[in-house]
């Protein structure tokens, strides 16, 4: 192991809150923000850029929420190049120990044409609002968006100014995913060459990954002077994502030898933070997905089943347990007991109380009766089962029978629970789930629309848990559920049931509209 | 539109077959391989490597019916460095148009340890296989395993001694996804640089992308003068999978100022070839995946929901129709007619008979009756299911009903024609599935093992089709099958008893362990 204690420090800001919770389809509830952020706050993230404040009241009272609740993380909020913005974000971000405003405007020919300011318009515009920001917050972060698009002689200046302005830190974003390493390097070393006071401030890099370059990118302006990282978990972002946190936190690892920095990540708990975001986004993890897919490390994939057992090291460059995957995946069986499972949970990142401890065993001996093996993951899905099941909930499933098969049409009996008193009907559809879907609409009707319907099998075999997501919508008003089963149909009616507990949760807590994402960046 | 047909071309050799395949998991069969080759020749990929003839019986025969077929594309299969295996592949590849052999020894000192071979006696041994393999075809290509992690002396030497011997193309392998792009760059300088003879060969480059920087260490090693890139469909590959090949094709395109290479691939059927190798390996491409993600194009992910019209170039550098996406997703309805179901298939890649086409045709109006819209997903799936299930298969399912829900045991009475004979019988198991798939047990016993079992929404919405992917072994033969429909029950026993009707072909065609790669690199 080198020791890294004397090399420059790279800062990790983690941006799975904002920029990856506004890729489509990826929308979290409040309550899977809070525990994402907490999660991001103990693996050692520099700064968690929790959201947009004015995009919504529930950007809103997630980074005041993050804020208030953050125990080392800087917090940041994003916020567009007006007064109104820039104070809406402090707003939210000032309850934190260490809070930060990010201010941003498109430099490039095509994003200035958007607000129809010139060249000078913007340049004031820019000096305006970083000082506004920096009089409100000590902390202060300014992107030139599509910077890697934007004239050179235009971003030193427009640098210079939000240095001047009192910027902190200078993010230059690669917003369309369009630079390539040797590029993304220079626009770094040209700024700190020709800028007056580059040196004084931090150069964050903030890419896309719509060539397939991101982690590239980032790290060759970190050889160029950059000292800080934007990055998501499991590369989540618009479009091909962002810079996956996980590939650069390993690649500055595994290649210290040529890339000497340090992070601050405790790289550990990666892969449980990958499950959860795969988990709370809905954006599956491809098994081909560097350090975090199910194929990334070798002895996962049954290479021994090839009859070959070799040198780990000839073909492995970092090892499982590095990014926290136990190594034996094979957890539990129907024999093993309450101290094992609590001590299996605390290995996996759950630490629980009593309770929690004393329903998760009941639940864990129900599953193990029907699966030979427990596996990591089915104790994962049914820690998620439990979470989103309370017994406080409007709605409960009672008793499910459907009849499915080739001779149409399904049908589905369903007895549904609701504040109480319970409710029986019969319905039909095109297939089981659809006709369980359908008797659940008769019984508690409601104008939410489906939106996503997900089905993971959980672990291989025909003995497998399908874990299904569900997300719904009304009225902008999104909300998600899952459950897991090893009967699939039960399992997509109790999450279909969850997200409507949730949506009627929030429909007490907010007025319509308030999950709307009505403002976005180009009305800056 | 940049000219460039004065830059200098680099060859896009694709690895999918090989290096793809044998990712655990990612099994393809005999007529899944002839016809993802044919869809790559049919795209402009200069080399194919189609297998590794040596490895089992239907290896060489994927090989050989590839290169038989071959129309521009030169086939290439894969060879350690040994006589045998470089006669075998020979064999193999000596049917096409353009063969190739391609040979490979490890020179890392960590893979130099395997076969316990010195730096002498190893040099020695490339110049023997090499020359071996050149005496029987003037295409030759060698590659030095783990060269990223091979002594820069002795790289140089092992090289000089493959071109002599008779090598036209030298790649060079990032075999543990280690490198970095400027290294990547470096050891191609380097080659160029100090090996004599080396202007008069090609080099290729070979990465893998355990860091995630795959794309960007292929690119690197293009500008400092390789013109040979190998890489696969969606990245597919052992661990974190191989350089993409849509990824560097558009970097290429979409950088074409800093980067002035052309390569000979037609980039519309990259959309449709990722689709295939998805179903075809049952390796899923994630949503944010760079190039062919479902989110990885703006507008196909609804950002227009957002209330926001921008100019499109404002966050796009390339446009979907570039890499064959349609852009208007909706397809046809229920009123659709024949020649519009047609016309559409034809833009899709599938040119019917008219026989193929009245098949299609009762398959799409069933579909369009039960769905609202039918969009170019479903029509995949519905071609897919087409191709799986041909009328002389031995089982067939006739009827199917199954009853599931809170209140196990979940039943299944299913009537199975076997060889025109129907049987019936009840089941039971832990999820429908479950007992659906007991029940075929029963009707038709069989040792084979259940190895994937995957569901995949092929469309958003209650009345989404399902597909199911299945894959079971049977002593060494593996067998895929997969069904969509709107009933997920159905689909997934459909799926089972595809595959159990391939695998009864199988076993008339091949004797037992025909599929089990039995050999592998490290016993070279």
């Amino acid at each position: 192991m080198i020791d890294t204690s004397s090399q420059p420090r790279v800062l990790i800001f983690d941006t799975t809150l904002r920029d990856g919770e506004q890729s489509p389809g990826a929308t979290m509830t409040h309550e899977e923000k809070l525990e994402i952020a907490g999660l991001l706050d103990e693996m050692g993230v520099d700064i968690i850029e929790a959201g947009f404040p004015i995009a919504s009241e529930g950007d809103f009272a997630a980074v005041s929420e993050i804020a208030r609740n953050a125990r080392n993380s800087t917090i940041c909020g994003l916020a567009r190049a007006n007064y109104k913005d820039i104070d809406r974000c402090w707003e939210a971000v000032k309850h934190a120990k260490s809070p930060r405003i990010h201010t941003f405007i498109g430099t490039s020919p095509l994003h200035r044409a958007i607000p129809g300011l010139d060249m000078d318009q913007m340049a004031e515009r820019i000096h305006d609002t970083v000082s506004h920001a920096r009089n409100l917050c000590d902390n202060v972060q300014w992107s030139p968006m599509d910077a890697t698009r934007t004239e050179a002689d235009y971003l030193c200046r427009v640098v210079e100014i939000a240095i001047k302005a009192g910027a902190t830190t200078i993010n230059i974003p690669d917003t369309v995913g369009y630079t390539y390493p040797m590029e993304s390097a220079q626009i770094i070393r040209m700024l700190l060459e020709r800028v007056p006071g580059a040196d004084s401030i931090v150069f964050a890099t903030h890419c896309h990954n719509d060539l397939g370059m991101a982690t590239a990118n980032a790290l060759a302006a970190v050889e160029a002077g950059a000292r800080q990282i934007e990055c998501t978990i499991n590369g989540l972002g618009e479009r091909a994502g962002n810079t996956a946190l996980e590939e650069v936190v390993m690649a500055l690892r595994v290649r210290n030898d040529i890339l000497p920095f340090r992070t601050g990540i405790d790289a550990t708990r990666i892969m449980h933070l990958s499950r959860r975001v795969s988990t709370v986004s809905g954006f599956v993890v491809q098994p081909n997905k560097a350090i975090v897919g199910k194929n990334a490390f070798v002895h996962e994939s049954g290479i021994h089943q090839d009859g070959v057992l070799k040198n780990a090291e000839t073909f492995e460059i970092m090892k499982p347990e590095h990014i926290g995957l136990t190594v034996k995946n094979i957890a539990m069986g129907k024999h093993s007991g309450r101290a094992a499972l609590r001590a299996k949970m605390k290995e996996m990142g759950y630490d629980l109380a009593e309770n929690q401890l004393n329903d998760a065993f009941v639940r864990f001996k129900a599953l193990a009766d029907r699966k030979k093996e427990v596996y990591d993951d089915d104790l994962v899905a049914l820690m998620k089962d439990q979470e989103t099941s309370a017994t406080h909930d409007t709605l409960q499933v009672k008793r499910l029978r459907v009849v499915c098969g080739t001779e149409g049409p399904r049908e589905a009996e369903l007895t549904l629970s609701i504040d109480g008193v319970d409710h029986t009907t019969d319905a039909t559809g095109d297939g089981p789930v659809d006709a369980a879907f359908n008797a659940v609409d008769m019984l508690w009707p409601h104008r939410a629309e489906l939106q996503l319907y997900q089905v993971h099998a959980v672990t291989e075999g025909t003995d497998a848990q399908a874990t299904v997501s569900v997300r719904i919508a009304e009225d902008g008003r999104i909300a998600t559920g899952s459950s897991a089963d090893t009967d699939t149909v039960v399992a997509s009616v109790k999450a279909y049931v969850n997200a409507l507990n949730r949506l009627i949760e929030r429909r007490k807590k907010s007025a319509p509209g308030d999950d709307v994402k009505s403002v976005r960046y180009s009305d800056a």
